[in-house]
């Protein structure tokens, strides 16, 4: 038996060492986890409560279209219920907005780097790729909207972009959003919107009564720390919403997940400490990386990517040595790193590392 | 925009009515659930400490290919680490199939009724469908031999059958896999293998060194009462397995599911348990129809699926004044209804209350 021939040049995804084995086969005692973007406030206090309250219904399946949480979501976004569909991290809600919108030889654009999953989900639709370089890190609006086509069904733009942490404004993607032809779906992906801390910055969301053609996604493994229940949601119109419930699985969110997340929802407290320390620890890195002359994005997220002026496989090779896990080898970027923002603890002994390894490893 | 033609016609998943509402909107003080085939004895409570351990690592993202339950399965089943590939509920098993292996136009198997999602999937990928009539409820696997052409790619045989709850034996099921051409992927969906009590039945597993171009399904949500969590695996020759993997969303299932699952494979006192419940109610079940004078198909699953000559549908709403919620309206099975096995008092309390329907709903 054969798959689909589109399919079989993809990549197998290669699971990460655990830490354990990198600590056994370095000989560490600690190591840090600096390159999933993941949350070092860990999750609000309630969500555990509310994980632990969950357990006693294991056996049951879960409310398929996540009834309760999605009123509480759409009361906080003021839009109606039927504009929400949750999805197992919002990477579920990218697989089935591909699914339903894609077929083979339609085409998708995106930026060159972006978020994998985009072009790994358009290839199993075997749609045809079309990506557009970033341009100083950021996407470059009036070149993907030049690479439109009467075949073109998804326009992907991440906001903040990962891995180059920068974003549009409200301006450029309003404009942007005015010239993209109805027949087009853009896809606003915001997973680490709410890290952003800048008055020009879009709300997706604000945007959807006029265009109706936007689906903004966003996740609860980012700020809201839940990375592990997998859990996410995309906002549009109730048209785009119905589309991609077709190809919805009937229980594709946990309860767990989504008890979780309608906790997380009630706790601001613990939601504006974690912008708070993020935000810290972004100024922190910036203002280490200048002093050691290290050229940087803006980073509105929660990480930064560096240009460490060496082959990033050999910085990272040197700080993994060192118990510090970071993300490299960027295909458009060889030279630059993605550091999460750790703790403050785990931020400085990064730095110090990194100041180590470039001592190390010659330019 | 528009999605892709073939997924227009589709039904949205339709979310069954919460038992509160349902309790509410009838005046019920109690409302019992014999329709998803659940775990009336829970999960087992060292699957429960995992979830609960599990809880301070959620702002952490799973491991995505699931090691350490993988190699504690396999060890189990006897077969290598990567013969296993994990799921968000077998469902997600289902879907990667499907999209790993069909195209469109690409022709697939399966038979008619049996579980949802094959049809579901196989239509989201614009392939086009085949469908083999039940033969007295149970797969017709000679018929389904005989749609087989040289486009054929997935051919989909449930294990016992959804919904009727029947079996093939071992050796039919042998048989068949010799006769099946090795261009066609035969997926064995196990979901209830665990419940079955019979020495014809096949262990799919068994069958895997001879027929490599066989996958068996197997899932948490049944015997190991961990449907809310969403955990399933298919078991496979390592060629199918990876390329299942090239589809597969990085973090498909979570941290919880992984710990919850793991945990259950280390109870097997819970499992006996389980077993023998649902057996003596099966039992009690069908002895009841027996006496009811109501013919129903040989159960080998946690459900019966019982002819109440009389249309299910007004069945299942008079069942459901009663507080009783069954699965009814089976496109070939009007007057079927399919009951979960429950706890002796919930068998109790559904025997006595289709006792009243049935004097109360004409013929």
């Amino acid at each position: 038996m054969q798959p689909k021939s589109n399919i079989v040049h993809l990549p197998v995804y290669q699971p990460g060492k655990p830490i354990e084995d990198v600590k056994r086969e370095l000989g560490l005692s600690e190591v840090i986890k600096l390159a999933s973007n993941e949350n070092p406030n860990g999750c609000s206090e309630k969500a555990k409560a509310a994980i632990i309250e969950s357990v006693s219904n294991t056996h049951i399946y879960p409310d398929g279209a996540s009834v309760e949480l999605t009123a509480v979501l759409a009361e906080r976004l003021g839009v109606q219920p039927n504009q929400i569909i949750f999805g197992a991290g919002s990477s579920d809600i990218i697989l089935m907005t591909a699914r339903a919108f894609l077929a083979p030889g339609d085409e998708t654009i995106m930026a060159d780097e972006t978020f994998s999953q985009y072009k790994h989900n358009a290839e199993v639709e075997n749609a045809r790729i079309v990506e557009v370089p970033l341009r100083d890190g950021r996407h470059d609006l009036p070149a993907m909207l030049a690479k439109v086509t009467p075949r073109t069904k998804v326009l992907w733009v991440c906001n903040p972009n990962n891995p180059t942490g920068t974003i549009v404004s409200h301006e450029e993607l309003s404009a942007f959003l005015k010239s993209v032809p109805t027949h087009v779906l853009v896809v606003l992906d915001e997973a680490y919107g709410e890290f952003v801390n800048d008055e020009s910055y879009s709300n997706g969301v604000s945007l959807l009564n006029e265009h109706h053609n936007l689906l903004v996604l966003r996740t609860f493994s980012k700020i809201y720390g839940l990375a592990s229940l997998r859990i996410g949601y995309g906002v549009g119109h109730p048209d785009v919403v119905r589309f991609i419930n077709q190809v919805r699985e009937p229980f594709n969110t946990s309860r767990a997940a989504q008890a979780a997340a309608k906790a997380s929802l009630e706790d601001d407290g613990f939601l504006q400490t974690c912008r708070e320390n993020n935000l810290a620890g972004i100024r922190y890195l910036q203002a280490q990386f200048d002093e050691m002359g290290l050229v940087h994005f803006p980073a509105f997220g929660n990480f930064i990517m560096v240009d460490v002026k060496r082959p990033s496989s050999e910085v990272f090779d040197a700080l993994l040595r060192r118990g510090i896990i970071v993300r490299a080898r960027w295909t458009y970027y060889p030279n630059h790193i993605r550091v999460s923002v750790g703790t403050q603890a785990e931020n400085e002994k990064f730095i110090s590392a990194l100041g180590q390894v470039l001592q190390e490893v010659t330019v």
